[in-house]
């Protein structure tokens, strides 16, 4: 078990468990409508007052100060206490925002995490970001709060649309580059007709301990954690911009032609294999949806100066040398990242 | 120094020190229209955008989701970063709210808290507790967060009304009841007209070092920190009740109230010497203005139950032997609680 990660096939049964130590009435749960369709028959087993059922509308639009504000609300009116557990089902949007309201609530409360779609299960579920948009900025507002546990099963996943599971792959092709090229061409023949499956579920298990090595050896990102924002300083440049026109986006579409972008500038300055990079670039292009936003390079640019972890004086990539090898920290101007942008 | 604890009698130095390492454009203020009015000549020095100095207004009914809403409004619009500082300055209000906003912008910026009542000196500047009131209950939402310094001057006391003073105090007389009858002795005759001057600083700090031994042995308030609540308990029921009324309360006002209860339960429970009591009792009601919500017991009673620190099955109180000998966990019934209650 990686940092309260239980891999599993019977969710009743390890949800059951981390509960058992929980009264009923100190037990509250959040989804999303989706999940709440999709996934709440597997939580008929609970038994909850109905208002300990928290319900949001889906999408990033809501993933807002707004929606904080009414899991709060619920929780003080149904007298939660610090003994008691947020229950998160749903995709990256329900677990960040979920885990941050419980991380604050009563100065921190229990949480559990039941990521539900393929970008959770692989990336919101390790390391302990927490947070929601504000003023147009993914994730401005956040805490890092390692939930109690985190309960991953794959046939959840069964009836995720394809965009959706893009969406995560583009985070496992992610940790893949970062950690060698066997892997990565694993991830580059993955079958996505079979998510569900035994052999896919093997992938995200490898993709998440690639993750979790990384957040382990720096929780609070002062130096190699930043390797994981690999694709995503341009990626979340990406996502502003599609936020502020109200565009819906994929968070992994972003990161997907961030990556290509990123990896462009590790061909220019680190000597990244050239044909390596068309291999990668032609398997994105090919299969993810391109989107307005890339073609605004200077705006883009703009949002990066923006970005958490930049500095004013420039942006701030992780570059590969190659798969398995990167650098942190390069800082990069402005004409060479608009150069790369165009290649998206 | 003590938790990043500066007692300075030259807070400019102190601040230009601390400062020295952020860029001018890195560095915003948070005061409140009170510290502003008073304090703000001395911080002249600091040549900031104008839009650097956040002000908000003051009192307890800001200490809102709106007020820290605001703070991260304007951060956001300044582009603040990670890499950049929110620096206090206020009562405990202000450095709570600021304190907040701090841990969760970008998820974590830098913190310096410079408080300028005699509560924040002695009560909020150690701990890292942070957070703002909601759905009527005190630090409803809050997280632990160690700021990255804290400046204390007594001589900005120098300009509060007595009635602030007194609720600092109170602060001051339950260290010294969770200390030694010495210390106790001391507060019990300190002169407050007097609090600027060198022999009342000698008091705060003794007061600080005493609430930072106890937050350092148990940061995350599992044990033995839960000792720092005693005459919160009743006291934090106090002010909720006070604060669903609109009223105008201070915190130290309910916390002393709070006490003359929560040591009556040690006199009947843990033979805490009876005379001591009475005295102490005697000091407080001489010196604290009496509030309308203390004639609830019923209400406060239900308050209680709500407290981030109780079981459901009772309210939990920390109770005393004798000044500086204490213990933890000590659940009281209804009877006992209203009981105890009448006394003030």
């Amino acid at each position: 078990m990686i940092n309260n990660i239980i891999f599993t096939r019977d969710v009743p049964d390890a949800l059951r468990e981390k509960l058992a130590v929980f009264d009923s009435e100190d037990i509250f749960v959040l989804m999303d409508e989706h999940s709440r369709e999709f996934c709440a028959t597997c939580f008929d087993f609970l038994t909850l007052p109905e208002k300990h059922w928290i319900t949001l509308p889906a999408g990033e639009s809501h993933k807002s100060l707004d929606s904080v504000a009414t899991i709060w609300r619920v929780l003080s009116e149904q007298g939660a206490r610090r003994k008691s557990v947020l229950v998160n089902i749903g995709g990256g949007v329900i677990t960040d925002l979920g885990g941050f309201a419980a991380s604050c609530f009563k100065r921190g409360m229990h949480c559990l995490n039941i990521p539900t779609t393929l970008l959770a299960q692989v990336d919101a579920s390790v390391g302990g970001k927490t947070g929601f948009d504000f003023m147009g900025l993914k994730n401005e507002i956040g805490t890092f709060s390692i939930p109690d546990g985190v309960i991953i099963d794959n046939r959840f996943l069964a009836t995720l649309p394809k965009r959706q599971l893009l969406s995560g792959l583009a985070e496992m092709l992610k940790h893949a580059l970062l950690a060698d090229e066997e892997h990565l061409a694993e991830i580059m023949q993955a079958d996505l007709d079979e998510v569900s499956g035994e052999e896919f579920f093997h992938l995200i298990r490898r993709s998440v301990a690639i993750k979790a090595a990384i957040v382990q050896s720096d929780p609070k990102e002062k130096g190699l954690r930043k390797a994981l924002n690999f694709g995503h300083t341009v990626g979340h440049a990406i996502e502003s911009v599609a936020i502020a026109k109200g565009m819906e986006i994929y968070h992994g579409d972003a990161v997907a032609y961030g990556m290509i972008a990123e990896l462009y500038l590790s061909v220019r300055k680190m000597q990244f294999d050239e044909r390596h990079y068309e291999a990668i670039r032609k398997f994105i292009r090919e299969r993810y949806p391109i989107y307005v936003p890339v073609a605004v390079p200077d705006k883009l640019y703009e949002l990066m100066l923006h970005d958490k972890k930049n500095e004013r004086t420039g942006v701030n990539f992780t570059l590969l040398r190659r798969p398995g090898e990167f650098e942190i920290d390069n800082y990069c101007g402005r004409e060479e990242i608009v150069e790369a942008l165009k290649q998206i």
